[in-house]
């Protein structure tokens, strides 16, 4: 069992009405306020104006960052961190889901920084030391951009979409309101629904030595998302279901449930390439991914994760034979993501071929082998593309 | 369901050989530190040795406040603020349980007033607005004081024994490095699985509106106290065990698990009465008194939370009758404790007896009924320590 570090210090409002606290946790960063958000679904559902009359009212000179794109391309951050060095700006908030908060990080760092804010990224990254402090609304239950210390950018111009970490990157203070997620449509709710439940499975398919403990968070996690995420899509306005997967959202990914564990993800870095090249939605990427990515895992010697999945997560009978509840296992996830989200199940299906599958594969390794679960080789990834198909 | 804040920036460090950052985090707080233990374990267990080279060779200056007893005196607060206070101490590091941690805390505040530190405790209690940085490096599983804002002082004079949360009281850093806890005896290693279950217990039965996804992982951390409690019994260098465990009780109280719930405890009211008139382990007296506190609560009305309770932290069968589950919970718990972990059964075993208990039943409600998951009234609470004879 490996060492590790616990060190989150995001503070949450969770719950209805919190945002009184809004300018009180502002002021203590400073007086000029980047306010950055995304396409303006804030100002439709009337956040927007209570913001701003907010933050007016409190004294804050406002700068405004408006219209990241999902999947947040480095044109935005690039436009935030010129703001922040024309007006001085103290403290950014983020109102949004991940995009909008991703995009959020890296403006923070890119403001301290000379250089431009792309060579954060890839193999010759420069290091982040210091970034502006972050508060964030979430707005949309995915990616837990809230309460880590990760973000992905994406180049249209080089077609790559990097993600990276680093500690200066982590809100100091994050409002969490389910019902800022009413309004999110079924289809983005299942992507997000799918999003979260990939950030579980990336970590508790591991073949590193575990806490127990935080195999049970995971199932407990898994069962939630499993349960609610389906609700939501159903009954947008259903706050059990809204808070559920908005919190699980939060831990899913925050860093607690690693514990130690320092085996690399696999579906992510695959998707991640997808989206690059094509625009999809990250969630439902990773959902067409997910059940082919099981399948190639899957062998007698690494049963026993899928039989644990199964039986605890979907209720699979712990009485069947280990390689028929794994097999049930993905079965069920199948049925989660395409039948009860209503998710597409193909790539074909989102107009994706196989013209680019190769360089994909390609780029999905540019650091190497992907060393997770099971160890992906780039024709191990261009078979789960295939599969995908 | 009530909106909560989420804060609990305590950073730890988890694993072996993790000391070596110990210089590193005292000193953003000072070069004075007083070192505060117990009766003298870490001695024993060469970890005194350990941390006085490092801290010597680092400069540091340290002053020693030694002989912390189990449920912490008063009179031992007073001795550490008298240190701090002639010694212009900068931090404190406590080394121990949550007895030496518990009372570390009230040092730190008693440290910063003028007033005597008993002050702190009951109806008229000052408040707490400052105190001195508290690090930590826990050596036994169980009260989750070293990331909680809690501790509990008692006062041999008045035969009380308090409780007090303050945010200042929550441990800047601590180290938990699960074979610190290797020579903790059998008996004190059930008292703290009994403690840990206890706390999760206290918040899982609960009649106000739960977030599913907390319940879930707290049937996760029952199940992980239910797995591993009896392996740390018999294997005190058990690894994996002791890592499990102590994972967990940090975790079963730093307030994550509450989620805005705002029922009162139950058990520990009451037990802190029998450890304040008897100076009986905390562990030892929730054990007796949890099992006999769930026959009084339950009823048909109440039954649900102890069916959930029973399939999932026990594995009772899901198809028999709700009150059968909930009886058959109740058996499998009173086994877990006084046969897997070997705890006394009985108050009468460990010498409690019939005098004390009108005049401890009246204490417990010193501040009114216990409004938990079933309000508790002198007399129900005097009934249960009957039944615990």
């Amino acid at each position: 069992m490996n060492p590790f570090v616990y060190d989150i210090p995001t503070k949450v409002y969770f719950g209805r009405d919190q945002l009184g606290n809004l300018s009180a946790e502002l002021a203590q960063f400073g007086r000029c306020v980047l306010l950055a958000y995304g396409g303006g679904s804030i100002k439709r559902i009337g956040l927007y104006d209570k913001i701003m009359t907010q933050l007016t009212e409190s004294g804050f000179e406002v700068v405004e960052l408006a219209g990241i794109e999902p999947n947040p391309r480095i044109e935005s951050v690039r436009r935030g961190v010129a703001l922040c060095k024309e007006n001085s700006v103290d403290v950014i908030l983020a109102v949004g889901g991940g995009s909008t908060i991703d995009a959020a990080k890296f403006v923070a760092a890119g403001a301290c920084v000379d250089h431009d804010a792309w060579e954060f990224f890839g193999a010759n990254a420069k290091p982040i030391e210091r970034a502006l402090p972050i508060v964030t609304i979430l707005t949309l239950a995915a990616t837990g951009s809230e309460m880590d210390t990760a973000g992905v950018i994406s180049n249209p111009e080089t077609e790559d979409k990097l993600g990276r970490l680093a500690r200066p990157l982590l809100p100091r203070v994050s409002f969490l309101d389910p019902t800022l997620t009413y309004s999110v449509s079924p289809y983005q709710t299942a992507c997000g629904a799918a999003d979260i439940l990939s950030h579980i499975m990336e970590v508790y398919f591991n073949t590193q030595e575990d806490l127990f403990m935080l195999d049970k968070m995971m199932e407990g996690l898994m069962q939630t998302v499993v349960k609610f995420g389906p609700v939501a899509v159903r009954d947008g306005e259903n706050y059990e279901a809204r808070a559920n997967l908005m919190w699980a959202g939060s831990w899913a990914i925050n860093g607690f449930l690693n514990g130690g564990k320092r085996k690399a993800w696999s579906c992510h870095p695959m998707e991640h390439e997808l989206s690059a090249s094509y625009d999809i939605t990250h969630g439902l990427g990773l959902a067409i991914l997910t059940p082919r990515w099981m399948k190639h895992c899957l062998s007698v010697g690494m049963v026993d994760k899928f039989v644990s999945f199964g039986v605890n997560v979907f209720g699979v009978d712990a009485t069947l034979e280990p390689m028929a509840i794994a097999e049930e296992a993905i079965r069920r996830l199948e049925h989660f993501l395409f039948e009860e989200l209503g998710l597409q199940r193909t790539l074909t299906e989102v107009g994706i071929g196989r013209e680019k599958l190769a360089e994909m594969s390609r780029k999905a390794c540019r650091y190497g082998d992907i060393r997770g679960f099971v160890t992906l080789t780039p024709e191990d990834v261009e078979r789960i593309y295939e599969m995908s198909l």
